[in-house]
């Protein structure tokens, strides 16, 4: 409730900040019988790590994942599983002057007034640090997923003016190229622009899409807790997401419903869509084609340039970012976007479960 | 936890199907002691009230207002708030056929595939007519802001591809003109553009802003519950909302750190910001600034033009839909929107009441 | 949130004071295909009526339930039920004086001082009219368990100081008796210490005991949401109930662990115990033994004897409380004990159907 | 909801088996500015550190925690606090047999039913080893509490037949007996009753009182999160706790309304009650005098005599169990059962604070 825990059936609650001693996640929900170690969740956790390329930055943050509960004999028992990764690399002293003044583009300024003060070191709880529990958490509910034969594919579309070209899509690129774009040329482009960025001390935003195929029609509540609401929320509680689109989203508003409705089609024997405008999503349900998110992040705040704000005097003042901050925050974002897609679907698919008599029959019959 | 409640504090639940006998909205969870009468709740409703004008489906919903409970003296009690509105004007018969197929771009087949069958009569539940319960419980939600100093303006930003002319905003042209634009010529053109979409059988989409002035700062949960995570759910719950953004939001992706970023400057002794490109919330938390958010609506999925689908046989069908319904859905749902984001924020401000020890004292101290 | 509601998943929300328009409640999250009409429900309400005998008030209320929502073609749609039942009998004028003073034993006080004032017509929303709501709601939970093969009896197991003989136990005499009782001879003595009270402008309090039957092992979680947490909330939430105990409950308090542990043995090839004084739960989760629970019910505040109190101007008075009242509350709170445990049973068995893995296949696999 | 997290707004989630690496908890919603270092908690901690006298188990256990986060320069900032208590003196080989066997009175059973296999280690998830992280959150909510002038004390009221008599009441005895009973002669009888237990390979149950001393009137909602409802949910959801009185509790059963009801009184210019039946609750809320309630636990259910029971063969068995255990959980519970009222107590009135309209202007008032 006060905002650090997500999900109704499978919860999740982060906690730690930048610099404490550890960050960590505890997933309460998880059902009973999932083959679980920490390797499964580390793969994840090392898509976010940073310091793998000259774009991300030379913190060298090893963020290794440790089981303190939940996982028995190599399976997940039903209970609470606590994850944590221990603050290894923290360098307190780059960060004591911005104690006090508020960084543009940053929370400081909005922690003071909700709580009276803040940890500063790092951003304390609003640094993307927080989202290791959420990637270690979403290792869990892809590999749940998977088991269903659901698979999600998350991707950077595009950095600053540089877009993919769906004609070039290579699932391997993801996880080969230092933007975690499908796309080689426009991966190279985009580094070449993140360069220049830098050059000038300044960053790039840009667009992540996560595409969700398999999953069942029938998915999502009908009204509040609509799926595309849910994923809405989870996706836009990421620091620096700025917008969700859900299909085809903002071009919705300039298409006719001649163009953006999808007409229904019988395919070997079974009810198809012949377009996904709708994104997979009608009505708040999912309707068993591929679901289609995006999420528009904003550039990295923490710039190299001078920049004016005020301090704790309440006197205007100059300043200039020391530390190691990402020219562009999209590459490591795409695994969290991932991973809170990922949450919000198997949350939204427990909750489901009880929406017919007949599934009750179906566990609890004799 | 079904999907048919929102909020954590001021919590909502809407109930009722488009053709049932009434649809309601229960409020538990509204402070006690705020002046309030049938009226004020009317006001609301008849923002969302067809028949206004030719650009609105010609069936009369005179959807009257009664409180049942929760209202005592003229004063809420603290109780929950019982809201009920008759159906008087629904014909049946008009609907009976559509009982047999799915109509594209509507939630038909995916309340079949999550419930093994529907109420099919006028989209049941999910019809546009659920969001009565939404106004209803908004105008509340509203009349306590307003209170506090908080003002929320929703109007229709475009129709299409007609966008309001900002040098011409006059707020008083959101009530008077039928596209509910702040824009008297832009509406104009807006009501020739849909003129011409009624010619072809055909709908449109559009976008809907709201802004929210007065909120002070501290709103918001720093991780999950971010006030724009919150926000973000609230608007894409709405049927036919397909995309959601925070102040600059898409238009971020392409925006440099140094031109994203707000400038903190003191104003008359005040932390303020030089621009809002934030659009109001730093880190899922309000800032004291405006708080700007966009909803992007589809066209209305209804239109009279031929159609292929399926129908519960599993044959691929050619339709026509009848019966009365809107040639674009955005004017009708910015005072949803509106009520959305102020059901959101009252909740948010409900919760972060608190955040902080010394508020307890202020409840609480002797 | 704001008290309300209960549930997780199988969701209801009562609202509605004894002397206004009208009371009801909604139930959202019922699973859909659950044939249900306005018999089903009235049939449990009736059950709760007072006028029928000569132990309880005098009022008429004829408390006819009708189905706003959620219904069509006979069956549950899944979606929200709304269930109203408009009052009919209120005299106010009864309860004009009580606004200016507070009753002992009632909640007068305590709402003024939490909400600063009170609907005090008939005791507003603490009336145990608010119970109508949770017997509507505890009629469909009651239908679905009996789906499942799961079968509540609750009964009065004692008023004052007569209790029932188990010797005498006759299930139908709980529906004949004016007392609830499943015993007609401690029924006709409870009868006559009850007129001996009247005599005496006096009340009695008394013991109400419930059976659950049928339910599978299993259900229930295991720390904070024990089965026997849940269903303590959901009786304790009754207004009057002061104690709520499982099991052999306070006297495993006396009890030595060897006489209070219940062996296992194989029954028919099944594991059975071969005593239950756990009442059904270990560890917070069914055992598949009968589930048994008891509440203390406090006796009636509303006296006809003088008593003490003070007045809004703070002053110390005498008063004599008029109206209707029953001289004992248990025989009408046997059908709401009922309703709550199904309630609160349902619920958990909607929440635990995620408790594992192959479950999720059991309702989502190919 | 999976039923590791407890409250609404302070919200805690344990974590951890009992011979895990780990155990602990995250409290999340606690408000910021309240001064708290790892010895506030310590101190509590080390009220349920077993191996203190010859009644309880001779296990170590050192129970050391560490604040990972949530605290910083001495104060909570608002954000997630978590605690950890790492497990040193584990003996596993203790617990290998009982993999294959289900201990009666115990959780085995249940476990297995509900999540297909267990951490059968300690009893894993239901070991009273779990009530670490409750009691470690308890001593936060009691402190910041205690800010507000309020106090909760719990102690022992009986020990199988021996009971506290009144007129001997001694704070100080609480934290100096083995039995923390409040009556130094009491406590001898107890532990000769225990010593006759242990010496007949047997155990006892036992009684906890606990009294809440300062709580202004107004807490509590009027419904289903009824304070004594929310209490009887946090005290029941302890191990072992098989009743749960508030008040005269299960003597009201017997009372006349009468000798129940509490008069108010006007004492120094303020409404009080002449006597406290009720226990300091009325209609589900706190009246402003103490409050008070009462768990009734049932005797160890592991013991050293010979038992029946099955295995997971199927066959009927006798066991002796092994091992160290408390021949009485009673002593150890007593600062659960505080931990759990000051936990649930916060919660409620946090959750009040929006209570009435004015309250936010307290807060948000310009």
């Amino acid at each position: 409730m006060a905002g650090s825990s997500y999900g109704k059936l499978f919860q999740i609650t982060t906690w730690g900040e930048s610099h404490g001693r550890a960050l960590g996640v505890v997933i309460d929900g998880c059902p009973s019988g999932l083959p679980l170690s920490e390797d499964d969740i580390q793969a994840f956790l090392d898509r976010r790590k940073p310091g793998r390329t000259k774009i991300s930055t030379p913190r060298k943050e090893d963020d290794k994942v440790e089981i303190l509960s939940g996982v028995f004999e190599g399976r997940t028992t039903g209970t609470p599983i606590s994850l944590i990764v221990t603050n290894t690399s923290q360098r307190s002293t780059d960060y004591g002057e911005i104690a006090n003044y508020y960084r543009p583009g940053h929370a400081d300024y909005t922690f003071d007034q909700k709580y009276g003060f803040r940890d500063y070191r790092g951003g304390g709880r609003s640094s993307g640090r927080e989202t290791i529990g959420r990637v270690a958490a979403g290792a869990i509910a892809s590999k749940l997923l998977s088991t269903l034969g659901i698979r999600l594919t998350a991707y950077t579309r595009s950095i600053g003016p540089i877009t993919i070209d769906e004609k070039n899509f290579d699932v391997q690129a993801i996880l080969d190229t230092p933007t975690c774009m499908p796309d080689r040329k426009a991966s190279e482009k985009a580094e070449a622009y993140l360069a220049d960025c830098m050059k000038s001390f300044d960053s790039a935003g840009g667009i992540i899409e996560c595409k969700i195929e398999g999953c069942p029609a029938g998915i999502g509540e009908p009204v509040f807790d609509k799926l595309d609401a849910e994923l809405s929320k989870a996706i836009m509680s990421i620091g620096a997401v700025k917008a969700v689109e859900i299909g085809d989203g903002t071009q919705t508003a300039l298409h006719r419903g001649s163009e953006n409705n999808d007409a229904f089609r019988m395919q070997d024997g079974r009810v198809t869509k012949a377009t996904n405008h709708a994104g997979g999503i009608l009505g708040g349900i999912s309707d068993g084609s591929a679901i289609l998110l995006r999420a528009y992040v904003k550039p990295t705040p923490s710039i190299f340039s001078k920049q004016q704000t005020v301090n704790k005097q309440g006197e205007d003042i100059e300043i200039t970012i020391k530390g190691r901050h990402d020219p562009v925050i999209v590459p490591r974002a795409v695994v969290v976007v991932e991973s809170m897609a990922a949450i919000a679907l198997l949350d939204a698919m427990l909750v489901n479960m009880g929406a017919r008599v007949e599934n009750l029959h179906k566990i609890y019959g004799k």
